[in-house]
């Protein structure tokens, strides 16, 4: 098995050629363009890995999950639902018109930027370091790593980059859509994206998805079977962006992707598998990592679609 | 097996009254609303079934299926989604601003109505009658019933009520993605979505497609695997229009509806599973159907996101 | 007088170079794209021209002032502004989104291709000939030449490439604002567009728009003041497209544009003004007619806004 | 003159109660719902006025005038239509979906939120305060009045409600639209808007576009005959937001309105017309202030179009 993954990302990792690190947020563009790493661990809590399995990344929009999951636990899907749509959407990840053209002016689901920002600004905490914490607190449950950290330097680069989120943010508080301040709202939103994790880290919490919501590793339960499977859906249908319908039928297992250069891949009653390549195509996904899995995905016969 | 499947569709059934039959074709609406029947056929040919499992209906947009997947066959993946895209969309099944708005001119999908008669207008068929004859001569080795015909009133009522299919072909003609003459086209799209089946028929065609293209039944190769993998992989992220989003979540299985009220879903390696109640949410998608596939995916587990 | 119009024709005339003769109807890419032609009425009746004066060219969109003349003194104001909106658009004159965005679903206004479809839509014609007539013989009052008729070739070359116009009547027709048969007010639509004419005639007609209604060469009272007043207002917001802006800021005259190269620009209680020049911008404006129009407002001290 | 003046006004009061006063700025929400106020000031200079013309009001977007006139004459034409268009849109004053639609993402015009904002930014002044110094310099010019003012009140409340300009502002800065630190840009915005003025004090600065560009008042020439015709051809198209069509019929003259009440109209060459009525229709123009110059314009034969 580690040799057919290692096989697998060494067969992968010359195409990082054709992407391009983010860069429309300074300190992403400092990430290495030829990394690669893979973390594959089981629901029964078998780990395998290869490549630069150790190397941090943050998690960018793969953060997006926790909040989201965070969310469903504490106000029930209903709530959630009711102000935040369950659509994928053809649009770009930080599109805005569907804000206005919608006749409902919801945004379209919890994994666009919108979305996710809202999703947030839902969230029943005052103080918008308790928000944080409560993030950071459920990603740590999931990792099972408490020493899961936000990483400074992105997050400082990230709030003074963003005006485009800044946008988005602004109009759904003009549509009610958004609660509270806005600086604050965007200050969680900002440094979930900056966790800092591996690809290690990560298979553990695709595994706790995978497993209905208990942690394989440190045998927690971590969330409800319910709250898992509603993720998982929303991954199947809306996780890799304007990209999900080829990933679909690509590699055919729910993912989401982050601009660090992280996917992270849940198939469910099996196993979690992260993967990190920081060279992206145009819609924001990891051209190596999204090889990596289509290949894995056949060789293992993994998808579910 | 059967009896649980009994109690699921009479549980179900009272629900038709929140719906409403399509009748924007005026020879749907006189389908029965009340009509609710379900059956199954496993990949190693197994069938139950329970309700009006008999009731004949009109495919509708399960036909789309078929089409896409004998251009598929014909002229392969690259061909097919260079002219038409494979992105979810959040607009309703005959939108047609995405034809203008977007950059690159292309239909969202293969199962919105644009997609579905642009992929019939690439069929490699020089006669309206004989690209036809393609289809419903795949529908027939899917299902594996040789009498699959067009229900000829239910054609007619199609063709005379379809302004919407119109503007939507003369947009793609004046777009160049749609080749060769509007009327030619839309012919087969409207005898193709007039083809009546029952749910034992559909039943086996989703066997079919879960077999990676082997009939169960018949024990024919009709379709190559890699086939039937992009056809299910639609289905799951576009097959229930801008309801796909709730189904993923509520049922967790690749399915296509039909405004004739027929839903088809297909449990990758184990079984097809079709039902029919044409009273229809405001999606076009049918409201007891949708109920009964809920409840069976919990009962049976069936869910694979 | 004449000199002058001579002078700023002949300055003009090299700049067609940089435009092209309209080809989507092949029957237009035979025009003449050196042609330039003007011609001046008074509203005492005084008359001027210089170039290409006797150059007989179809008279296009500009005969959408034509039918929404006839439509307002047949039903009034109150029942075409019900249907259609009197709202300039950014928009392409042959744009559709438009008709599924907007949340009530009409045209934007009666100067796009939507709207002057729509328009002759809800003309109290039974037959599509006496439709025909009825506009054809109003373009014939208001330039006093009853030898004015349609340009068979033309007509016939419009109504097989037409796919867009098509696409735009079936979708209105579809959300009920196009009544009767859509080939039938399609045919009204081909052939008011090929209407052939001089600069002369449409002098003349600008002329009878600027005197309130009265022509001032037969002295007849062809249409009411307040008609005239509400076809110059729609000319000065909406008449030359998305170019509209522009040509208020370089000329500030209401004017109409046609893709056969006329442009009949209206002062009010002045004169009328017609030009005519086959070699188009992108915006289907004709190039050397808005740079006579411009030279000649400044020179005469035209411009009203 | 001021008799007539006085019938039109009390006539047209009445109106009054159709409308609302604008409250999404909660200090706009003080004003008198029956305020009706009228004053022209004619290129000769002559006065007259009726109702209430001492009525200070805040002149919202007629302030946009203003700050354009101020970029037209620092940068020229080319420069500030090479970032903001000249086109009239159909959608609303603080519309934000067209930005992202746009292929070429510019504001539409210069008289729509996004466009004065981006216009605002352009304007060649490091510091905020010297911008702003600038734009309330001009309008005492064009106004004579050196006591001109902002309500420090309106622009408090103005500041801290305004979170669809601020969502316009930061997408604008994301697509390199707007220039600068945005809280800065919108601060010159907010305050010109809040600039508090009479009709007697806006028809002067109306008689100076009017009159291009001399202040009949004052003797001084204020702006270029160029730079009014712009502003006036802009008015003309866009001025009076998706009511811009409408107001061309109805009325006939260039005209800017701004959601305190005011309207600016100016007949070139002959007057500047300044109204005030708080009561606003669902577009935000003043519905007795548009009733009163509808009169007039009949009364007076002012109409241009």
């Amino acid at each position: 098995m580690d040799e057919m993954l290692a096989a697998i990302v060494e067969n992968a990792r010359p195409r990082h050629g054709n992407g391009a690190v983010a860069t429309y947020i300074p300190e992403l563009g400092k990430a290495r363009a030829d990394a690669l790493g893979i973390a594959i661990v089981t629901v029964e809590g078998e780990s395998y890995d290869a490549g630069d399995s150790d190397y941090p990344f943050s998690i960018q929009s793969i953060s997006k999950l926790v909040s989201l999951a965070l969310a469903l636990t504490e106000l029930g899907e209903e709530q959630v639902f009711s102000r935040v749509g369950v659509d994928p959407t053809p649009d770009p990840f930080n599109s805005i018109m569907r804000l206005e053209m919608d006749r409902i002016n919801r945004p379209y689901n919890p994994l666009v930027n919108a979305g996710a920002i809202a999703v947030i600004s839902f969230l029943p905490y005052r103080e918008s370091a308790a928000r944080t914490s409560a993030v950071l607190d459920l990603a740590r449950k999931l990792t099972g790593n408490n020493a899961l950290a936000v990483n400074e330097a992105i997050y400082l680069s990230e709030r003074t980059t963003s005006d485009r989120n800044r946008a988005l943010a602004y109009f759904m508080r003009s549509t009610s859509i958004l609660d509270g301040d806005v600086e604050d709202v965007l200050d969680t939103y900002f440094r979930q994206c900056s966790i800092e994790a591996t690809v290690k880290d990560l298979a553990i919490m695709g595994a706790t998805l995978a497993a209905g919501g208990i942690n394989p590793v440190s045998g927690e339960r971590v969330l409800s079977s319910r709250v898992c499977r509603v993720v998982r859906a929303l991954m199947a249908t809306c996780g890799m962006y304007d990209g999900s319908g080829e990933f679909a039928i690509r590699v055919g297992i729910p993912a989401k992707s982050g601009v660090g250069g992280g996917i992270l891949a849940v198939v469910p009653r099996r196993m979690g598998i992260a993967v990190c390549g920081p060279a992206l195509d145009a819609k924001g996904n990891s051209i190596c990592g999204m090889q990596v899995l289509e290949e894995l995905s056949r060789e293992m016969r993994l998808r579910v679609l």
